[in-house]
């Protein structure tokens, strides 16, 4: 058996010196020491990183709200990419897809009128069109740049903006709630990226009370609420506002998605007083009745009621911060 | 608006230089190119890598089957390598080896003989040990030098070695189970590292063959099953070779670890003929009744049944092949 060695990888000083180098080696998370590599920091999850294969570089600009970058990567398709960090992949998007649009549209009957914060790449909108009794879906893109490079790099995807039920509103999400009638849509779901950057303030209480107030008694909000491995100060904080600002159920749901940090996603889910909502037992099946529509990969009814169930350390901080 | 501009980050003839760089620059997984990481690269999960930073180095060595390496993370804790792949971290270990003690353990009535397969760690052990009717608990761990080192850098786990139910056997598990007497154990957990390397075997049908035989008439074995979104053929495998093995009941679980390849892993659960088992359904609740045990940080009854629930497109798979 060869003997334990101890030694110290990080030489005395050389701890500011690396973190400079690693910063001042990557832009936008492309690697000059690691040439053909993605490579995914953020303070959002230090010491840690995703790297993913680059086969071709297909679009980089900055919008005038964050930087968009679009690669074909070599095994997980083609990756879009905000401020340096991944929003989706055509590997696995459809679990965060598929389950942000069906966890809140199958818990109530028959949603007519839908809201959409984000998701400019399109492919919420499909799972949201699939839904036969939605009659108007409005989708509010804060960053033109991005509808319109989806458009030309996930055609498939931005296909959905042509549906007759959607209308895109390039422009702030919140102020848009703030302006539409009291209870306008049955449901508002919302696909922000971290708040870091413009998404900030839709992880913040004033919106939670937009969101509230555009929606009928009885409707539902499912937004996207980070990683219990990461970031239970973010999530006890957004159950805490929406535990006051809804009046009916408020539930934490949480799906797979590889390429996301830590491997997961969760959701905040929240009915407004009025007909109750058993979010964990869907009353309104999905059914595949598009013929333009690809079958669903990853949503069904067993796992939509599995995703509220949450390991014990997560569980005792989200359940004492709802009630 | 930028323009949209295409380039080929891949220069022509460059991508093998590429790939001879990106493995000389890594030793078991420390960068030479980005000092005080960890990247873990494999052939199991092409076009991607994750990285840890590394505090401090705690031992590197080379044993007789592999190369073992354990080192202090920024944010993960201690972290446990085998051959270059994380086996384990601090943070997130309790995922893995709460739910593959659990879901086997809290499947049947009074599980009293169990035998462990790899785990040299401890932590295995520790869950194993909760249960209070269990008498008898041999492990076998084919690399002495992992248990040795293991007692020097986990040593809270490692402690329940010591546990006077605790029998440790150094070398093949699967040879020890075809040497034991028929029907020997109410369950085998199978704890095994990758199918590349010393744990092939493992994986194979002439082992699932010596398992069903060590276990009693409605006894369980639970084994370490990959990941659905990178190994579905892996699954595929040896789910159709336990359909043939074990006359009882065959599912495939899975759990969230963050710092395993797609951020999740499954389980194997299969019983042999007899007393039927449902392992959706736990018929033997859990409780911390040793004051030595540290709390169940992962583990209920709700995630148990939820651990069944799959994916469609893995459902579809796994179902096809279980029929």
């Amino acid at each position: 058996m060869a003997d334990a060695s101890n030694f110290d990888i990080k030489r005395p000083g050389e701890e500011d010196e690396v973190h400079q180098a690693t910063s001042k080696a990557l832009v936008n998370g492309i690697s000059s020491v690691n040439p053909g590599w993605f490579s995914e920091f953020s303070p959002m999850w230090p010491g840690e990183a995703h790297s993913l294969k680059v086969e071709k570089m297909l679009f980089q600009g900055e919008s005038e709200y964050q930087n968009i970058m679009i690669f074909q990567s070599a095994t997980c398709g083609k990756v879009f990419v905000l401020d340096g960090v991944i929003q989706a992949t055509e590997r696995d998007a459809c679990s965060y897809q598929e389950m942000i649009a069906h966890l809140p549209l199958c818990s109530i009957p028959n949603p007519k009128k839908v809201f959409v914060i984000g998701g400019g790449r399109g492919g919420l909108l499909r799972e949201v069109a699939r839904h036969s009794s939605v009659e108007q879906i409005d989708i509010c893109e804060i960053d033109g740049m991005v509808v319109e490079v989806c458009k030309q790099f996930f055609p498939d995807l931005a296909a959905w903006y042509d549906d007759p039920r959607v209308t895109l509103h390039v422009g702030d999400g919140a102020a848009f709630l703030n302006a539409v009638p009291e209870c306008t849509y049955d449901a508002v779901i919302v696909d922000s990226s971290d708040p870091l950057g413009p998404a900030q303030h839709l992880f913040e209480k004033p919106f939670f009370e937009s969101v509230a107030k555009a929606l009928r008694p009885g409707g539902v909000v499912c937004t996207q609420a980070e990683t219990i491995w990461l970031h239970m100060h973010i999530i006890e904080d957004i159950v805490s506002h929406c535990r006051q600002i809804f009046k009916g159920s408020v539930n934490y749901a949480w799906t797979t998605v590889p390429t996301y940090p830590s491997g997961v996603i969760g959701f905040l889910l929240c009915s407004t007083g009025g007909q109750a909502v058993d979010f964990r037992n869907p009353v309104n099946p999905i059914e595949d009745n598009d013929s333009k529509n690809v079958p669903l990969k990853f949503y069904n009814k067993e796992i939509h009621s599995a995703s509220f169930c949450l390991p014990s350390f997560a569980k005792k901080v989200i359940d004492s911060k709802s009630k």
